[in-house]
Parts: structure tokens; C-alpha cells; sequence
């Protein structure tokens, strides 16, 4: 058994850069995901850091340009704890693909998706020590682990705007569900993103430097970007499309998983719910007649503004196939799109259509 | 003529109560919606206030009680100037009527909504010379403006959470697009709210209160709420269904508005977008056969986060009658929905279904 324990909890995409995502089983009901089995999106192999020799910088337009050891960073800054889902931008892609094929790019599922409890520090309060310059736009995170897929092949890195930067939630995370952060997620320190698509909290965190502009590292300026569907993604060049940041509201179906032929009569139908950045869960529809009409699910209780949202309800489903679909609203009142189809874009990002499930009953 | 000016640039909804809504060619291609045609949602008579007798009164969960006059409310605290777009939650509520009847409420077309650059000072600045306490969760805003359609009948409020109140763009402005507040518009000052549905941004503002809750105030427990398809609004009461505040994603066709038949050949198609809170508008579609393909409008020069996104195109039009198709993307990926008949619910709100024109080409 490797560092990721039960892999029978995780569905492989690739082995090598690892890239797995949980199973739907394994999500179920649990508001947060085991360190075993939390997706792992990977561009390059994941390094090992010794935590002792670990320096972070921080530089860019700042007055004070630091250098801080992970004893440092624990003692100089208030300890922060929230629960925060990741989400990859690709999840979910799978339901694209189903539409056109999109070569190259792994087949997510909806586990591509994980929940945590995280500690560390406040990235705003770092920035709030080093006293940012009024010219300042962006904070770009850059860690060692190189990406063999990007254009040259690089580092990975990325970079979030100011405010969100400012806004406390973001943190520079050294523990994870009460325990020390695995390498396979980060350690020593990683950044979490709360709400934001995965690939801005980079782990392995090594330089956090303030500029005007976005990073133009590959996974900012040209990967990770929202294209027309016509757009062809090798040609489209760096800052085509729409950088992907706050997550648009999503959902899927965890139970049943369509593993197994269940009994007719009342059955549990449970999933997730989320949306990103300021927006929360304000409903969940269930339908078992593909939308022409719809019950409400009963939503879990929170666990805070940037983790997801369980959801519940029991349909009675007669003997025979049945189609479940369930959509999610935000709290701005955004719903998921009815059709992939109409979301269907050249790197297959944020499919948010209506979760769909087949179940057989006896 | 009356203090609307231009009548014929608005459309009349109700004289008294006034509500009307901005013509489409009184809207397009400008930034800031003149005074004299920018929308009016109301639900009492407009009170006219004297601006010398006017006083603020901020308490609630604060430790310095305040009581404002104009004078101070300008003398005390930095002077702040944003554009920011005001929507009804009600915005385009005709397409929802198409699908099902709404009786007692307006059929708004797309000009429930305007734009203007405001000017006042950060609510967050009065909140701080206020100290708000440990336990505050949110921030209401009452007025004197008698509402009759509420039940019991009572002077209009809303709130907002303490996060929105606390962030900087929250103005209290006395002027609007350089002008002193019309009386039509909240004089001598007002909530805006950027980002929030209008019913949020108070109008003839008396007092502002810091509490526990959210307001108890009919527009903010029982209206402004989007309830499923089926719920009884007369019977849901208070807290049911979501309380609307950030808006979706939104857009409507201005140009052509379908009054003229046009020549066929190019013609200029073009509009607005919104997102409401941190979304910006990253990307608008246009398609001429009902969304089998699409084209990318140009985007015009942005106002700020807090302006509407004008856009416009050509498309090569043939003789006889085109249906021309529009949706828009926010910064966080999230699309308008295809049908107007997904979205349907029993108070008409937050249609954001693609935008339909129907133009006749000779």
C-alpha cells in the first residue's frame, strides 16, 4: 500500500504525475475527506521537503521583503483553523467528454473534489508584515515541482488578485484535518484557496511575490482558462479566455453510486453541493422524472462559508431503471445548467450541468 | 411633465407607487443611465426629506451611538466616488410571466435596471467611528417610506451581512452622476449596495442599526425571496426560500429592441451584462440561430467591478425575421441558464435565462 492508503477509495487517472480523484463512496456523508483518500491533481513528482531547511520568501512590491522558516511563520502570526473545500477546475469533466472528446486531458469524475480542515496562518496577515505597495494587484505563489506538461516546462505556480489575497480566509496551511500536512498535499506549507478552482492553492509553497500583474506562469497565463468552444487551446496563447478563479456553483450525486442493483421502495439520494468565493449553498432540487418536477433535499448543517454542502433526501423509486438529477442554487441565485452540452469548452473546465445518475432497482 | 423628464424613454409600470422601468433605446450604448430616465422601483409615496433637519442615527450592537447630519456625514469621513449598476431583483420578470402568470406584480422588462456614478461616503468608514461589537452579524437600513403592500404595512428596510457592510463599497451617497440626489432617487441620501439587488440599497435613508440578525423588516424576512416552483408565497412567511442580496449573472439585448424593421445586412447587435459582488463579466455570447453557434461580442471599456459590462456586435442578417440569441459568462465561469421556464418561481424573480430578440429584416 502506497502513501495514499486504501486505493480502493480512489479512482487513478494517472500514476505518474499522480493524479487521482476519491470515489464516491468514499466522500459520502463526510463533511470532511480522510487524508487517504483526498483527490491529488499533480502537474510534476511530488517533492520531498525537509521542514527544517524550509525557507519561504516573500517579495515583489512589498516594503519589507521577508524570509521566514515554518518556525518563523508559526510564531510570528495568529494561528487560523477553517474548513475549506478544493475543488479541480476539471472536475467533473467526464460529463464533457461524453459530448466531444477532449484528447489529452483525464476523464474526472465528481471526486475530483475533496473537504479539509486546515491550519496555518493567514496569508493576509504575512502581506500585512511585509506592507504592500500601493501599485500592488496580484499575489503569485511559486513552488519546485516541475510540470513536464506545461509550455516550456516549468514550475508550477499561479496567482490570485489582491482583495482576495487581503480578505483573511486565504491561508498558508501547514496541517490538515488536525494532522501534519502529508507531502502529497503540500508539506511543509501550502496555500488554500478557499472557494478558488484548486490550482491556486499550490503546495510546496516556496515564494509568494506581490506584483501588478497576474502570474505569467503556464498554469495562470495559459492552462487553467475558460475558452470559447471554437478556440483551439494550442494556438489561443497566454492570457486567452477567462483566467479561472471562484468556483460557479456545482453538485453531484454520491448515493447511490450506481455500484450495485438496489431494492425499489425509499431510497437515500445524498450528495454535495458548492459554490465558491462569497457564495454558499441556498437549495438543492431532486428530481426522478429528469426535471419536470422537483423536491427539495434537506441540506446537512455548514461547517463554514468555504466548505461544501451536504445534502439528503429519500425518493421512493418503483422497480426498474430510474434517472436521478439534482441541481444546486447559490446564494446569489445561480442554479447549474441543464445541458454539458452547452458548456462543453476545448479544455473541458467547469462542467456545473445538472448531476445526473442512473440506478437500477429490483 | 414631472420630475421623470423624458416619459417617453420610460415605461410606466404603476403611477402611484411610482415604478417604471428605462427604455432599451434609452439604455444602449451608455455607461451612466441619464437621472431623468434611470429606473424607479417603489413601494410608498417618494417622501420629500429637507436636507438641513435630515439626521442619520447609527446604534445597534456599536459602541459609539451616532447621530449624523448631511454636514457631518461630509466633513467627517473621506469622500468616495464609484460606478455602480442598481438592479431590481424583478429584472426582466416578462419572461418568467410567459411561462406562468404572476398576478400582483409587475411584468418588468430589461430596464429595471441603470447605472450611475455615485458619490458619499464608505458605509465601512461610518461603521468604524461607530466600533461595531463582537456579536454583530449584520446591518439594517431603515427609511420612511410607507410601504402599503406589505404585510402588516410598514416603512421599507432591508440588511446586508456584516462582511458586504464592512468591504469598502457600500456608499451612503448624496449625488449621482455629479448631481445633488433627486428626491425620486433618495435624497438627501441613500444606501448603494453594489452588486446587490436595488431592494438592498435604501432609499431616504433615517437609520442604520447594527445587529444580531438579518432585519426583520417585511422586504427582507418575507419579500425579495426566491421560493420553489411550488410554495405558496401568501403562506411561506418569514425566512422561507432565500433571501435575495448578490446577483447572478444577467444579461439583455438592447439594440435592435424589435420597435423598426430593420434593413437586412449588417447590423449592430448590442447590450448589457451584469454580475453582481465580486463577478465581473468575463465573455458574452451572441448567436443568430437560436445558440447552435455563437460569436463573442466586443466588450466596451469597464467602468470599475461594480459597473455593467456594455457589449455589442455585428451580425450579417438575411431578410424576413431573425431570432438573435444572447448569454454572458461571469468571472467565476458561471453561464445564464437556456429557459426562462427552469428558472420560474412564485415572485418572479432573478430571470436570468438567455437574452431573446426577435427583429424583422426588410
Amino acid at each position: 500500500m502506497g502513501p495514499w492508503g486504501k486505493r480502493d477509495s480512489m479512482i487513478i487517472h494517472q500514476a505518474e504525475p499522480y493524479n487521482a480523484e476519491t470515489s464516491r463512496a468514499a466522500l459520502a456523508g463526510h463533511m470532511l475527506t480522510p487524508l487517504d483518500v483526498f483527490y491529488g491533481r499533480n502537474h510534476g513528482p511530488i517533492p520531498e521537503i525537509d521542514p527544517g531547511s524550509w525557507r519561504l520568501t516573500v517579495d515583489g512590491l512589498v516594503r519589507n521583503q521577508l524570509e521566514l522558516s515554518l518556525a518563523d511563520l508559526q510564531a510570528r502570526y495568529p494561528h487560523r483553523t477553517l474548513t475549506a473545500t478544493l475543488q479541480c477546475a476539471g472536475n467533473r469533466r467526464a460529463g464533457l467528454m461524453e459530448i466531444r472528446d477532449i484528447p489529452g486531458e483525464a476523464p474526472w469524475g465528481p471526486g475530483a473534489t475533496s473537504t479539509a480542515q486546515w491550519a496555518g496562518v493567514s496569508l493576509a496577515d504575512v502581506l500585512e508584515t511585509a506592507a504592500v505597495e500601493p501599485a500592488a494587484g496580484h499575489v503569485a505563489f511559486a513552488a519546485p515541482d516541475m510540470a513536464l506538461d506545461a509550455e516550456p516546462p516549468q514550475t508550477f505556480g499561479s496567482s490570485i488578485g489582491l482583495r482576495k489575497a487581503l480578505a483573511g480566509e486565504v491561508l498558508l496551511a501547514w496541517a490538515m484535518n488536525g494532522e501534519q500536512l502529508p507531502a502529497a498535499h503540500g508539506a511543509p506549507v501550502r496555500v488554500v484557496v478557499p472557494g478558488y478552482i484548486g490550482a491556486r492553492s499550490v503546495k510546496w509553497l516556496q515564494r509568494i511575490t506581490v506584483q501588478e500583474q497576474p502570474s505569467e506562469n503556464y498554469f495562470q497565463a495559459v492552462a487553467y482558462r475558460l475558452l470559447p468552444p471554437g478556440a483551439d487551446p494550442d494556438s489561443a496563447g497566454p492570457g486567452a479566455g477567462l483566467a479561472l478563479g471562484a468556483i460557479a456553483v456545482n453538485a453531484d450525486i454520491l448515493r447511490p453510486d450506481g455500484s450495485t442493483v438496489l431494492p425499489a421502495g425509499p431510497t437515500e439520494i445524498a450528495g454535495y453541493a458548492f459554490a465558491g468565493d462569497d457564495r454558499g449553498i441556498a437549495r438543492v432540487d431532486v428530481s426522478a422524472d429528469n426535471g419536470a418536477s422537483w423536491i427539495q433535499a434537506e441540506l446537512y448543517e455548514s461547517d463554514g462559508p468555504w466548505a461544501w454542502q451536504l445534502w439528503r433526501t429519500v425518493l421512493d423509486l418503483p422497480p426498474g431503471e430510474s434517472l436521478i438529477t439534482a441541481r444546486a442554487w447559490d446564494t446569489a441565485a445561480a442554479v447549474q445548467p441543464e445541458s454539458a452540452a452547452e458548456l462543453w469548452n476545448p479544455k473541458g473546465y467547469v462542467n456545473n450541468s445538472w448531476a445526473r445518475m442512473r440506478v437500477c432497482l429490483r
